[in-house]
């Protein structure tokens, strides 16, 4: 039968001799690293496991935020390499929030799964926020800043996708009190008065 | 206070008369589509409900395939326009199915919630198939023929995001079977036998 | 006289010692590949070659539909890699034809040369199909499926040319007879009946 | 059996309201032009010719180039708006040649039907030229100078195709010497002489 | 004279009757705005000041950051429209300095006219800052918050170029502070003390 | 304190163990080139110093056009690979200029800061043409034929930004005199004079 099928792409391609098949691009994770994705695994050693991840669930929201962001990108799913979409699974402990963050290159879109979870998104003319239950989707923009709270009374679960394999996370706090700028020069430019600085450097481990 | 506002983008930008306002392009749907998506809906008539579609619950799979797609795409989500992203709701009754199907310009990633499916895609040089549980992901790259089937005992359901506000859905029966293309083209072109044309377009609604 | 062209390039040039030279990027097919494409050769290993390929000669139609397709992609013609173009030749013996098929990340038009043929694509609202003789031009749009038949009483001959430097192409009886997955499981997704299934997998290699 | 497609839709679509076939977007001519192309014609006033253009016959080669470029661009065959694709034919009598030109923002493919055509195209550091026959092709890629010149016996046919529904074509003596700049100006950024400038301005209705 | 030129296109291009002219697509800030920029004003009614601004001269500094940003993007300098590309102008004052920000789908290049700018922008795990004198270029990826700050004894000055036509400007204060988002809520999400977010408020003019 | 930002991080993330900064990606300029740039430095080996270059110094114009640009791309400023950006000065002696040229595949926009420089681009069917001063920005659509004149009577200082990190530069007489392309081929395709031809090919170092 292997003969038949032989045959047949000899028919129907004249020069039989090139691979042909360059219908994905899976990511090579160790391998380089360039603007558009990673390179391409040979096709040959692809399987089925580099389309699949198998980690969607409750991830541990007993950290400060009472949040976990359990993330299929890239890294996690290399089978989306090049193909401008990822997933995560956020999960909020009663009280839990994501703080103000955004992503770089990526849209967002959040379907709620559980819970109530008060989710907006800051533009420089108006607050787009809405208080959403399951059943509910919501879309936030490209590299605009946005924050999801738990606003019900148990706990919140959504799924989010992202228009980018490798959306990373601009967390506000992070950017701000986690680097050793000079707590002068944020405070400067942040307007934030100096101690409200030097006191979230302390929380999200910034020198300076 | 508004005052303070004004002076403050005054001081920010010199010349203070324009809009300064894209942050976004929510789709104006009885306006005109091109190429690149809708055009915008003016900024001062947007509202949080353009970001939000409610849609989510579970569809009606009482049909022949006992399968429900809902849609959150730039028709039911205007603020997906020109995000390169969207999103949809997969109900399967216990033996339902989405038949082969592709999206022309569009990945797929799909997340499990409940029951089991049995998914993959087909490249002209493997198939690429997971019987996948909840808290399984996963990819269908842009273009390749793909399917769902309910293999579990009850019902079965996923989230599914897409990296095209409008991802269409080539299924495979209606393309060949729902229209008035003649039978003997569609025997020849597909090497099915005439007498399996003819029975699937009495099914899909075909003439010819 | 190369001392003219140096100081001229030194003289518009205040950095002099840089190659700037990319104005294309010829695929190393030695080399890694990734979601845009090859690597490039180095610029001073290029040669006019890399830009020509010579193979547009008329197809062996012999096999099983008496087709034959001569590509010149990236693999034949590694100068078009990056350029968002490639291109095919179309051989079609009398009563010859192109099975239905879908390029996943491509559009194509076909210029006729010689011959006739019947050409058509299909949308889930309608089919698109006229009858090409020489002088006539078609476009397939992006994704959709398509067919080519030789409708007229001698060889029909056309050219084509794609929208991506690697079309690919998706043959549907090879993309659902070609594989291992389960005849059942096929039957099922398609909807064509199992007998169906099973006669067309012996005729295009699948097994299962 | 337009009832049984309705119910098949709905059976798989919960929300049927709405339209869902955005598979191409053939350019209304008469409508707004974007940067990505011309507003969708009503997809229930396309007809299978907007997907076809007729007119690849002999063109006229009696100019003063002896040459003839026949388009089937967007504004001939607007069902490519949109699609990143498009094609001529070219027609070169004894003798006949297409003057240096580039195309700004696509790149082309020559497939060589008749007689033999030397062309070329230009990189501040090489020049790459082939003479060419019947089944060979070349690429020029995105922007640069090139050339096509009749170096047969006879008449030579070629097809083009090119990345970009509306390539235009800067020829570069009608950009010299087919406009009102000053003479001087001209002679002083190309470091022709004067006299030349005046005599190619005479040839291609430049004034001053 | 015109005759000539007329017999030119004639002989080069065999259907004479189209428009052929789409170098570029100057945006009627009239018409319709869509996800890739404006529609384009007819070519016919182009100008050259359709190509030029002539407003980059110096701002006004005496405003609350002692800062001017004068923008020559899409809305005043039509001709940038679908090209990728703006600029601006930034005038700071002794003591002046831009505010923390970020540009949702834009990178940005400073080119230091003037002065001392020390600028820098901030990613999850590093901060980049450098102290810019005339003669410095600093590129700031798209999407990271960055800032500016008049760190001379004088006055200073640089001129920005952004890869978006209409670039935006996500000023973190005014997002933070500038709306009716309540205080509780940009307190919880941002980690920020109560106290301090009124009180910027009260400067940036937001209610709640 | 570094403790906490792993908490915080692990809090929200939860799988900690990848690298999760893909925020920009700095050309590795000894590693490989693809369609889309230089493959990325691994991100901890970039410092603030590959994001800013330091020698947008007066050029030298001693040279033949008493024309000097000094370049910002992707091979001096590696910051600026995959961000569609980049940058030059240019320094005009009296009486210099930047011969007719173009970009293959990048706009450009100039930004006036000393002198006075008269500047325009060309179309087929149209020149557009400006006398610029400091204080006026103007905008080179991609592709297109462009120069720049010092017509004032001193020196003239201009900065660009080019919507693409590898802009280079087609300039007219290189392409046309500068290599070893016959000439009469030359002299025929471009319709000059064969002795203009020869006598420039002197001036810029072609043979043939």
């Amino acid at each position: 039968m292997k003969m038949i099928y032989t045959l047949f792409l000899f028919a129907l391609l004249s020069s039989a001799c090139h691979a042909f098949v360059n219908d994905f691009c899976v990511a090579n994770l160790k391998g380089r690293d360039g603007p558009s994705g990673y390179e391409c695994k040979p096709p040959n050693t692809v399987t089925v496991d580099d389309f699949v991840f198998s980690g969607f669930v409750a991830g541990n929201t007993s950290g400060i935020f009472n949040a976990a962001v359990t993330p299929a990108f890239v890294t996690e799913l290399p089978g989306v390499n090049g193909l401008g979409l990822s997933a995560a699974r956020l999960d909020l402990a009663k009280g839990g929030f994501v703080p103000v963050h955004s992503h770089t290159a990526s849209s967002e879109i959040m379907i709620m799964v559980k819970g109530e979870i008060t989710a907006g998104f800051i533009t420089p003319s108006a607050a787009y926020q809405k208080t959403l239950k399951p059943g509910d989707v919501m879309v936030f923009p490209q590299g605009l800043l946005h924050f999801q709270v738990n606003s019900g009374k148990g706990k919140a679960t959504a799924f989010l996708a992202f228009s980018n394999p490798s959306p990373g996370a601009q967390l506000l706090d992070l950017l701000l009190f986690g680097n050793n700028l000079p707590s002068e020069l944020i405070s400067q430019t942040t307007l934030l008065d100096y101690e409200q600085v030097k006191k979230l450097k302390a929380r999200f481990g910034g020198r300076g």
